[in-house]
């Protein structure tokens, strides 16, 4: 399998992945667009969604998301053992685990994102707050994904300001 | 010199350092405190120093935080040479390296750290932005000091959390 | 369930997990002792085994290791689903999670655990060593697994030299 | 002064600090070689060559670079003032800032640059142990600078293998 090939297969892979959770890539670019609009003035929903399908094209990102929601997967299908199995499950708050697997995604472009990934985690706005709704409706287990998707949304912010600076 | 003796020393510069460029141990305290209060019950405002001070006293926070406020420092007295100089006498937006040196502040107490981190370098409010406010009327450069500051309030909640969860 | 015996059943939880995938707690030690013994005149055996259970007792590292031997465990039970089955089945080359989760463990005692870290995990001595084979013969999915004990050691080396310099 | 114009000026800037301080560019392409010769048959110095300039390109680390090398000439010239200065100028054991600073480098093509970074500021061969020897002999303070020229090499490492694999 080409190089080429391969990370290709992934990019559709994980768009599919996001999707199937509930949130469209347009959700994602419509937080980053919201974080730089005031900063970088000029830009469009669409360069936004352009730069998180940027990020979304990055091997790293593409393995931490594949990994991360695959732990929300097993979790939700009762399928991990120990106490890991609760501590994922309910998102048990010292876990650090997300967020440093969020990180990965975050430094795609630039360490410059970190602040913007805090502030998404923590504010929790727009397409995060719908899949913290969800988590708590107890339909799905997010505790990966809604770390990912932030750490998305802040890596395309980056990505913005890189490009448009 | 002990491995005891040095320690010590570096935690009474580092608390000098800090409270040279206006800012109060109380201060970081009272920020770490309002991001926990919520969560923890019954925690105080001692507590909430005492953490502070335990980050303080990390050898990892203490060479973050003594080669960051140099940078500052040689910065304001007009030190440093090369496109370095302007990038953080301005702090430039692209820059990332005070938010990585702040990045191992965070880390003393684990990976949950990050989220409060970054929202607070964002949202910059209490002591945070008294810091802003000072560098915009150019009296200080700061370029490291509040991202430094928002670390160890940071690092000092989860500390709490790690403590009282 | 207290913090403190949540901390403790933790602890237990990961030397079970390591030893029951063939590695003993002293043989992490010897790997500490050889990388220090030439900078930290008159350490022992027995100094490196207290630095390895203190790096096994700091909940970052428990988190760590209780996720990365979870997703090795489903990879060799055939549950991980999608392309992420097979990138961690082969420990595919570009694969780096396991290196992010291992960074995690190294990062307890300080940033001074890098060198070592990388250093381990090229040069893959002692039991190592012993890990690689037996993930070579098929018999264990390790693609955490190694890592996670390169950076047990290597954090264990640098609290070491924090206690002894 | 537009971006492409930026980033094109520090590119060239680092390029004449690094050999300023008396390593060539092509010798950090035959370390990142020697690293990669034996997983990516077929590669040459010129790719190496070209991945080393890749990285060199990339902000995140022009700004480390740009960074640790002023701290590195600050300490040289005794601008540096308080404990970090003997801390800087004597590349205390303990001082993790420089693996820091490297990291960010490292990760500018990926987490997987994470061993052999390791691995090369451990054993220090090629280029890397000349720096060193001009440390010993009082000549440079290169305390940032053999850690940033390990992580060049290392990301350069990770830029052939994610490019050829």
């Amino acid at each position: 399998m080409s190089n080429q090939g391969m990370n290709s297969d992934f990019y559709e892979y994980c768009v599919e992945l996001i999707e199937s959770r509930g949130i469209a890539i347009r959700e994602i670019a419509e937080i980053s667009f919201d974080l730089q609009k005031v900063y970088l003035k000029g830009i469009t929903i669409d360069d936004a969604e352009n730069a998180v399908r940027a990020v979304l094209r990055k091997r790293e990102a593409q393995f931490a998301i594949m990994t991360g929601l695959e732990l929300d997967r097993l979790s939700e299908e009762g399928l991990l053992q120990g106490p890991i199995a609760d501590i994922i499950k309910h998102d048990f708050s010292l876990y650090g685990v997300d967020e440093i697997m969020a990180l990965s995604v975050v430094n795609v472009f630039g360490s410059i994102g970190l602040t913007n990934f805090g502030y998404l985690d923590k504010s929790k706005n727009g397409a995060i707050r719908e899949i913290d709704e969800k988590s708590r409706n107890a339909e799905q287990v997010n505790t990966f994904f809604d770390d990912l998707i932030c750490a998305v949304a802040a890596a395309a912010a980056s990505k913005m300001a890189h490009q448009f600076t």
